[in-house]
């Protein structure tokens, strides 16, 4: 970056799954950063963690943490971030929330940088960082709005654990490794660690990531259709999802059905989204290549393949999109939204 | 059962997932058996299996394997079913076969009992046994295509390695317990054992299933389309399918969106599911209670839950289907055909 400011930054949740990142893409674009202040619970205080060489401690976050912080990055969910954003706000920070505490404020912009950064400056001291399983798919689908117009999404997922924090991961290893020794192991996290009903996540598939809403749909469900609006900036988009976790550690899959406004050459969606930002085509079915989430992780890009057009409906396609949920679907969108404001000020 | 009349029966296959499944469902259910005989490949010719505690020897099937043989059942892949079964056929045996090779021969119903029993009886000699992936659905969608009708079905699949073989089952367990170790595991199987490339299943999600078609879809895919508008006997019905392989050992689950042709109350779409013979609906988000694979292994039924009405269309809903695809999917679909077959001789 050409910036010569430096900004003080704070990460909320620094020990966390996706602090973690953060932290590590912090130093990776060497970022501007005067300061660094890792923040998180009272029991990860007093915690060492490395940045650019050197041991900084992790501090507990107060409503007093933020002062002097320039830009401040919330990871630590939605309570967290309800209770703390507004005091980072007011000692003037700007706060990059990546939970789901202010998305559909309509004064908090809903930031996918490659699809509405137009609508940062519009803040108030936050910008939402969208759920991960919403970035990818309209980091993707955004080409295809802007030429085409979309009328209809129909989403299914294979999202992957660590979406549900560091403690899904463990247990997802854990209970492979107590069926591949012939045991029963006890699910204890997942589906929804607050919720009383636990489902053994190795070797199946859990139709359901967060709570239910009386309509039937998950709030991860209803997070892919209200974000996905909001982000696109159209109400009148129609999106249906079924959101499923399995036994992926990093990576989230999307089967992905869209129906377009105008006609459209499948050739011509492939080589618009191979030109989009942020987005690499990997679609070579004589060759069995296609994005995995195995091949995504650690990566910034959001990947599309398996592009072929509905044999029932000429403005219909289908295409698999695949992204690391804790970098693009998380941390490295963060970074990217802090990157932009370090830029502009 | 009532009937009186005992069988010769054979089961083509006898040492694959499916064959074993298919021994212990004729033993459990009691069928009229006079003698079985088992048959494979070469290789495991000599083999000794168990059947109502007496040892049988596996043979070789050969062309004269089906000597006075009634009821033959085929499960040993496509190219067996294509070099065998004529000569089963013509030694007077009906053959129920579980492989591709017939199943869109418009000589051949295509039967899912709970769907289409009427048209077993248009056979000559060959009844074809649907694509695991298929019969879970058209199960659960035939009552509701009876009562409103449907115009489109869009399905993504999350299907179980027993799909692929024993031999899936063991790569899986293998690469599994490799990556728990740390190491990389070398992929041999999956996604396709004859195509060059093979890819990691181990916390993975391959959106390849069978080989790929010009079209982009790949067989898989194209077997659920070919398949369900053969078994609902309508051409118009237009589906689309996208296939994947996930780290599930038994049981596919499909998310599925439907749109019917006339309007609907999802409280009397969920009764009549209720009441469709061979489905089970389990439904109860306010307790966490829906279809998972690991539930549904073992068990004979297809298993509805998450049944919800589309926000955007009054005529569509999502359901998610879960079932046995090594049961239901094929082994019990086919000995419900020869139980059929049995009761009418």
């Amino acid at each position: 970056m050409q910036n010569q400011k430096l900004f003080n930054v704070a990460v909320v949740g620094a020990t966390g799954a996706v602090g973690e990142q953060i932290i590590k893409l912090l130093e990776e674009r060497n970022f501007p950063v005067n300061r660094l202040k890792l923040l998180a619970s009272s029991k990860s205080a007093g915690l060492k963690l490395k940045f650019k060489g050197q041991d900084i401690i992790v501090e507990e976050a107060t409503p007093e943490s933020f002062k002097d912080v320039d830009i401040a990055l919330f990871s630590a969910g939605g309570a967290i971030s309800k209770e703390l954003v507004p005091h980072a706000v007011r000692s003037g920070a700007v706060c990059i929330d990546n939970t789901n505490a202010f998305r559909m404020d309509p004064e908090t912009p809903l930031i996918v940088p490659e699809v509405n950064m137009d609508k940062i400056n519009e803040h108030k001291g936050i910008i939402a960082n969208p759920n991960c399983s919403t970035i990818q798919m309209v980091a993707a689908l955004k080409p295809l709005y802007d030429r085409y117009g979309i009328d209809r999404i129909i989403v299914s997922t294979y999202q992957a654990v660590s979406g549900a924090g560091s403690k899904a991961i463990a247990e997802t290893m854990r209970q492979s490794k107590e069926i591949l020794e012939g045991n029963d192991p006890e699910p204890q996290i997942l589906p929804v660690g607050s919720l009383p009903v636990k489902h053994q996540i190795a070797f199946n598939a859990i139709p359901q990531i967060d709570k239910f809403e009386d309509n039937g749909f998950t709030l991860e469900e209803m997070k892919m259709i209200r974000e996905t609006q909001k982000i696109m900036g159209d109400d009148s988009l129609k999106v249906t999802a079924t959101c499923v976790r399995i036994p992926v550690v990093y990576g989230h899959s999307e089967s992905v059905y869209v129906e377009l406004k105008n006609d459209f050459e499948i050739e011509d969606v492939r080589s618009l989204l191979s030109d989009a930002p942020g987005v690499v085509v990997v679609d070579d079915p004589a060759n069995q290549r296609y994005p995995l989430a195995t091949d995504a992780a650690g990566k910034l890009d959001v990947f599309v393949g398996r592009i072929r057009k509905d044999l029932y409906n000429n403005r219909a396609l289908n295409m698999w999109i695949v992204s690391d949920n804790l970098l693009k679907g998380a941390a490295w969108n963060a970074v990217q939204i802090a990157e932009y404001i370090a830029i502009q000020q």
